[in-house]
């Protein structure tokens, strides 16, 4: 029996992608070896590289003048490599969360960071807006969801200087206009497949504005000249993206799971508002996250929170436990997870009401 | 049919670590989860990874005071985050072929390099020989197993500084002494596990010699102190890791597969010894590489050289063109490569110098 799985990340995949990896690790396509076994040099690796960067194009709309990096090091290694890259003098950072506050830790290592709003202050409880992005910074850099604090910001920013975005958790979960962004990056182990790659869609004119000399694993340029193959790339966690990506196209492509999306959330942030056991800590009602839902016990409940927990397992229920740094529960509710496993929360939370 | 792969990396995987992690593909244990969907910090993965470290330290009998990690980015990021920790004024290294020349080219960024041999004026064809290590420089570099050449270093050297060791393609294939050296790394793609995931043998008192302030993924001290959990690592490649480790245990350990190792090497280099259509560019018989076994036609029958590899793998056998700068062929026979399929070189290699 498949769990109702909410975790944060690495989470819940297609069952496609599960079938079709676990088919490759014993035999890719009848060649006589493994997805683990081949070369990344040989014609099966180029094939699904290609493919996979093309499926991505296709289903983000991508322009053209961008290529698809995929990365060893995960996201955590993007926050220093962008700024060890493109951090000349000063660059500006929305403080929307604990991802953002530790890449801007590390842009601190190469120069002047501006942290343009922040909404530490509060928790994270909003994404922080009405703030103004100097024109003379070298880039600017946002957090397009905040795993942590169940929040997410849904549009495309408008600036004059480079945008760069750490879209880890709701990339190709909502359509995005990539062509105001320089970079998108992010971990793979959300929407997209196992952990262990990066993806980083990357403007190839940006690479112009590289000053500085770099290790060669940590300069873009080298990167993008060898198509991610200057060493050898993650090959399985690749191929299990490209599994994905096959099966976001069979459902209808991005705009088809971003209704879905919409519905799911709606599903449980409705369920939220009407029980009387939980509330969402989320401060304006907008920045509620599609992938991450945020809920805690009202005050008079709070000792509820492990009951429920135990409650929410006996039904099959895994991953819901919350940040410790907001507490309370947290339902990651990705691309894969389906429909009904939101609908066994929301039933889950009504019975609990209903015992209480 | 599975074919005989000599491919130089990714390579053979043994079936059992095929067959375990197709199975936890689909689901772990019966937990009703993937292992590409459990958390990296479930007590699943806890109980993975720490046995997958005891057991790597069981097997190549680390002593205590060392700390494994496992990290992205392969061996290649390991080359820059070297001497980003260590390299505080020079290092020495011995430049016995490509891997330690891309590793030196990195320590550059860092400080002084001080070659202390090269092979290179001869095309790498033997490990150098009767260097002096500087007693003032901050560690020494060796690659203990050059992929590209065929030749090995076998013995750990006995030098005065730490000992820094590239292991990426001979690790657990023969016994090494640890204690005598201060970091060992490499990539899993050869002997251990599939392409995405780095191993770091590395001796805690090492970290006190750290002095530049270092992003934190940059940073050793960071990955110690989380036990490789300060990010997400590579989840699915250290299960699959462990998978090896167990097959390794089962057949007996280091010492065992070392025995195995060796005989297939003897009997690959006794039939190019004997073949009159073959030779061995390496030099030095003792250099000769237990893993990466090359050859080249010698030069009357050159012409032959496409023949045979079609002739190859018409018997089933993948992966023996030889590296660009070497040429001919190279068979890499690592761990899990069937004795049964060095046996079918062999026996290619017969047939086809009767034919000719």
């Amino acid at each position: 029996m498949r769990k109702h799985n909410f975790n944060p990340g690495p989470s819940v995949l297609p069952e496609y992608t599960l079938e079709q990896t676990s088919k490759a690790v014993l035999d890719l396509n009848g060649i006589g070896m493994s997805i683990l076994e081949i070369s990344h040099r040989s014609k099966e690796f180029e094939g699904i590289l290609s493919e996979t960067q093309e499926l991505f194009k296709e289903l983000l709309d991508i322009p053209s003048g961008y290529t698809i990096l995929f990365l060893g090091g995960g996201a955590s290694l993007q926050f220093a490599m962008i700024p060890y890259n493109f951090l000349n003098t000063k660059a500006a950072y929305l403080n929307s969360g604990a991802w953002a506050s530790k890449a801007m830790k590390e842009a601190k290592f190469f120069g002047e960071v501006i942290e343009v709003a922040s909404s530490k202050a509060d928790n994270y409880t909003y994404i922080p807006k009405n703030y103004t992005v100097p024109d003379d910074v070298d880039y600017f850099h946002i957090t397009t969801n905040n795993t942590i604090y169940g929040t997410e910001l849904k549009t495309d920013p408008t600036v004059k200087v480079p945008l760069f975005a750490d879209a880890s958790s709701d990339i190709l979960s909502r359509p995005m206009d990539v062509s105001k962004y320089g970079i998108i990056y992010g971990g793979a182990q959300k929407n997209l497949g196992p952990a262990g790659v990066a993806f980083v869609i990357i403007k190839n004119d940006l690479l112009g504005n590289i000053k500085r000399s770099i290790p060669a694993m940590l300069d873009y340029r080298t990167h993008v000249e060898n198509n991610s193959l200057y060493n050898t790339p993650p090959v399985f966690a690749i191929f299990a993206c490209l599994q994905t990506l096959k099966w976001l196209k069979s459902l209808g492509g991005v705009q088809a799971i971003y209704k879905k999306n919409v519905e799911k959330a709606q599903i449980l942030y409705d369920e939220i508002d009407r029980n009387k056991l939980f509330r969402c800590p989320v401060r304006d009602v907008e920045d509620r996250s599609l992938m991450n839902v945020c809920f805690v016990m009202n005050d008079e409940y709070k000792d509820l929170e492990a009951p429920f927990l135990e409650f929410a397992k006996s039904k099959g229920i895994v991953g819901i436990k919350g940040h410790r740094s907001v507490g309370g529960f947290r339902a990651s509710i990705y691309n894969a997870l389906p429909k009904e496993s939101v609908i066994t929360l929301v039933e889950a939370m009504k019975e609990f009401e209903a015992k209480n």
